[in-house]
């Protein structure tokens, strides 16, 4: 089966995230009422596995080997079968 | 109102994603079957609108002005009402 991993990387609440507050200044010398922004990763997988648990490791074996750095950020995902969009 | 918009920003389809293919190969490289990779910047901004109207107006002003590149990126966004979780 062919499934779509959406993989969404975000640095935890506690981190700092320095891209995030630039963006923050640019979008309010924009006019913008921002408060905050947090910035993150999408990394959207398209990859064969048996079945819906084996892509479930698959994704875990992902997100924690090589996608997101534990100590500091998380990541969530979706599972999709089939072709991406 | 408190707004919270998540806006997903994609290198178009037609556009080359080197850190994807880095991602791919490394990927396979732990034994996984990925046969593609796409890469992209998830965003997350908390700011302050007089209605829902207004609010989807400063989300396009934030993806077209700042947060994507029209050429060679696309975007979508989520808008919820509220604080993030």
């Amino acid at each position: 089966m062919i499934y779509v991993a959406t993989i969404r990387v975000l640095p935890k609440a506690e981190v700092r995230d320095p891209q995030g507050e630039a963006i923050r200044g640019a979008l309010r010398s924009l006019g913008l009422a921002v408060s905050d922004v947090r910035t993150g990763k999408e990394i959207v997988v398209t990859f064969e596995a048996a079945d819906e648990p084996a892509a479930r490791d698959a994704v875990g074996i992902m997100g924690t080997e090589l996608l997101a750095n534990p100590v500091i950020e998380d990541y969530a995902y979706e599972l999709k079968e089939g072709a991406p969009a």
